[in-house]
């Protein structure tokens, strides 16, 4: 009976989101897993590094999301294994089965084999690094009020955004902004102003996905904005305080307390985990190579989509942004449908790209759109502003974000610039406690 | 010369934030220590731990708030020590003279002795607390919708709160809201309404320190809000994922998984400091015993107000809540420019109370107010929504949590319910980890 057709998705974000929102109608049994109990709406994840927004504003609640789709049942929790034998998904002591299985796990960020720079220079995925990364800038500037000794309040002072990527261009835009806007006059001793943000990129310009006009009025923008981009510039070290740029055959060390890492992603865990125990295929970033369907070869009722997946389209990966991981789910819901009513041969997955847009602080953007369309400043940032607004998913939380950027965009504040869990002074914090302790 | 003279206040909370704004015209240099960058607008801190707002909504940078006085400094740093003979605050390495110091570092959460009860049993004074007491009672219901097993569920499903004072009350209120109204038709397996929610006091009513007849009115909505009042009953023992209470002789064992601390405050450890270093007097819950111009004893340059101060009005002991610190830290204030312009003689403090709210869940609230004005219920709740939005020290946040509410109030939503900073479910989550570790 096709009432009985289990589906089981492994991921809350914008991939298995989607395929479970298109599913809610249909004949089967959804299950969707998440480690976490939100879904995250990941291109202003940024904004929350910088203080613009809090976690909340760009999470939302999957069952809140879910629970009218009265076929979806929503479980917070870690895979741990698949059987694709028993057709199982394994959670820990508990174990579900699946007829369908759309795989959405998406990737983490990568060091490419330095992993010991994670502690120095960390990367964006999760709402808690986010938190992290705002921590870590907005520390810089108070351990710089208290500091006397000029040559490490510069370093304190240095922030090293490392790629220049999406992320990374917003990232060193939004600190250039801190810098120069929020915490003006906020302080006695330093001026935030004093701060030096560097950009380092690998290749010859920023935004290499973008086209090349693109690119240099980003490149001007960030100039303008006080950045100093070095293009063709590698990061050979990364150590407490510091950070070793080549360019050529010529290296430099820079004195930096806060670097960020926007520069590599790699595949979830669970690539691997299919690697072994279907023989997928994997390539370089353990992305798994999928066929026209979404599918593994062998496997038809397993889908992998959005980052995870590598598919390639007119010779071209497919990037990992949102919209692909919407279509992908978007499209694996479709051929489940129509696979339980009997169609069999599937039109091949084809994505539509709708355009890309990266912001450089407040008020200038880059768009690039379809025919060719391009746009750039203050106009690629309405747009940009209108498209994230109206993406957003609950109608609340864009309310909510309206008006902070409203206010943002006249106060030039950030009110979400708070240092949480945890605070880096060059204080020894336990001090006072141990005395206490010491006359009992 | 006047201008020279040197005020340090340690703590940004509302006592210490209130001296300093009191301060910025007068010819006084100012410098507000405070261990966090933000000041918290602590009546609203069970909202946070509730999901109903972020922690930002309730947060201010203290360096924004203050920015436009430029004769204050803010210095984010910990107190480790006070010399009151070279009139010096140590922080670490760093050390600053005082010729006035104002102390407002205010209490933390206290268990009476059973230290070891703090993991089992979490209070409620910072964001962290907040946000971990949040992802707590989320937790629990997620790990309740994979449990199979009745008894364990049932666990997983009580809720205690020790303390029913203003801060218990609210807690208990909120979470048995989430329960019956927030998480509606957000599960599959369970029903978060067979949520049991306790409340458990020592003495014979609940919030003790109001009038008779509002605590009986409090009771009435809490037991309507389907929550459990247990009077007269004392916590003997926490352990994990259960409670003994004793009432009379009778003790009883309640199996829970979430039991939240409110029945106790100490004072900060500055208290201990200021008995060793110069004497003063504690009280058993390590308040500073204060002269009637909120000095210490021998020492008229140094004013203890807020929490952290033991001071009798009509012989009754000034309770810990904002108005009491605001108006101290306004008093010291003023006892200083006075002293600078040589009127010695001060009139001592004198605390005007006007009025103590407290809420049950969304739409109840009850209202101690002068001239023996008593709300309760739906206006009570309208006149405590007005107070505490007048009262946010932000403009903007004001606005936010307005529009939160007004949402939060229609939908039954709770939209900043996020489970961060790691996730408590039965499954072991670096299993995962272990076993790629293992095939490298």
């Amino acid at each position: 009976m096709n009432e009985q057709h289990r589906v089981v998705i492994i991921g809350g974000g914008f991939g298995g989101l989607s395929a479970a929102k298109k599913l809610k109608k249909a004949p089967v049994k959804v299950t969707l897993i998440d480690r976490r109990n939100f879904h995250l709406f990941q291109p202003l994840l940024y904004q929350v590094a910088t203080g613009a927004l809090s976690p909340a504003d760009i999470s939302s609640p999957l069952r809140g999301i879910l629970k009218k789709a009265k076929n979806v049942q929503v479980l917070m929790a870690e895979v741990t294994d698949i059987d694709p034998t028993t057709h199982e998904v394994v959670m820990g002591e508990n174990r579900i089965a699946y007829d369908s299985l759309i795989i959405a796990t998406g990737v983490r960020h990568h060091y490419f084999g330095n992993d010991q720079w994670e502690t120095y220079a960390p990367g964006l995925k999760t709402i808690e690094d986010a938190t992290h990364i705002r921590q870590r800038i907005l520390s810089a500037f108070e351990r710089a009020e208290l500091e006397n000794d000029l040559q490490k309040r510069k370093a304190l002072l240095t922030f090293v955004v490392v790629g220049a990527g999406p992320t990374g261009v917003e990232l060193a835009g939004a600190i250039s902004e801190i810098a120069h806007l929020t915490l003006k006059d906020n302080f006695r001793n330093i001026n935030p102003a004093d701060a030096q943000v560097l950009l380092v990129e690998g290749v010859d310009r920023v935004l290499p996905t973008y086209p090349d006009n693109l690119s240099a009025k980003a490149l001007n923008t960030l100039q303008s904005h006080h950045i100093e981009v070095r293009t063709k510039t590698i990061v050979t070290d990364i150590q407490a305080g510091q950070v070793t740029l080549k360019q050529g055959d010529q290296s430099e060390i820079i004195e930096a307390e806060t670097v960020l890492w926007a520069a590599g992603v790699l595949a979830s865990p669970l690539g691997r985990l299919l690697a072994e125990k279907v023989g997928a295929t994997l390539d370089r970033f353990g992305r798994v190579m999928v066929q026209a369907d979404l599918t593994l070869p062998g496997h038809p009722e397993i889908f992998i989509i959005g980052d995870l997946a590598h598919f390639e389209q007119a010779g071209k990966l497919l990037p990992g942004v949102a919209q692909v991981a919407m279509q992908g789910g978007s499209y694996a819901a479709q051929v489940i449908q129509k696979r339980l009513q009997g169609e069999l041969s599937e039109k091949p997955f084809h994505y539509s790209n709708f355009g890309n847009l990266a912001t450089i602080g407040w008020s200038a953007a880059v768009a690039d759109l379809p025919f060719r369309i391009r746009l750039w400043g203050f106009i690629g940032w309405l747009f940009w502003v209108f498209v994230h607004l109206m993406k957003m998913v609950e109608f609340e939380n864009r309310v909510i974000i309206f008006v902070q950027w409203v206010f943002n965009y006249f106060t030039r504040n950030r009110s979400a610039r708070l240092i949480t869990n945890g605070f880096h002074t060059v204080y020894d914090t336990e001090k006072l406690n141990v005395e206490e302790k010491e006359q009992e």
